[in-house]
């Protein structure tokens, strides 16, 4: 099995919405400290065996987990031990 | 500078009804190898020079980041030279 984590985040020139909603709570919070919060979607998704489970998220990237057109997407491949 | 990466996910207890909609996604998008989905929330947070920025973040999770009750976290925290 293989574990794939991936984040997905607005590209830096879009503006972050949530990411401003969360740092102004902070801030009212008396987090004097924050200077900037930006917000995403952290997926875990556990594949079966696959020849290529690179190219598999790859995939689901391009389909489903990203707006490509407004959001980035990194993603970190761990081999998981048969329990 | 500190750079905070925290990841907000449901408790393993908790079902997780967006995971389950992501998952039933790529299964309907023949992504056959896909056998879990777990979705969860994720916050890039910069710190200015502060104390103790451990205890910040932590305290950030648990007054506003994360539901306690339903969510776990984990974080890392990455020092940011200054440009």
């Amino acid at each position: 099995m293989t574990l794939a984590k991936v984040i997905v985040m607005y590209k830096e020139s879009i503006l972050d919405p949530q990411g401003e909603a969360v740092k102004n709570a902070l801030l009212r919070l008396d987090h004097k400290e924050v200077k900037d919060v930006r917000m995403g979607k952290y997926f875990e998704i556990q594949l079966a065996e696959s020849v290529d489970p690179e190219a598999e998220i790859e995939k689901m990237c391009q389909e489903l987990l990203a707006n490509v057109t407004m959001e980035s997407y990194r993603y970190e491949l761990v081999d998981e031990v048969q329990q």
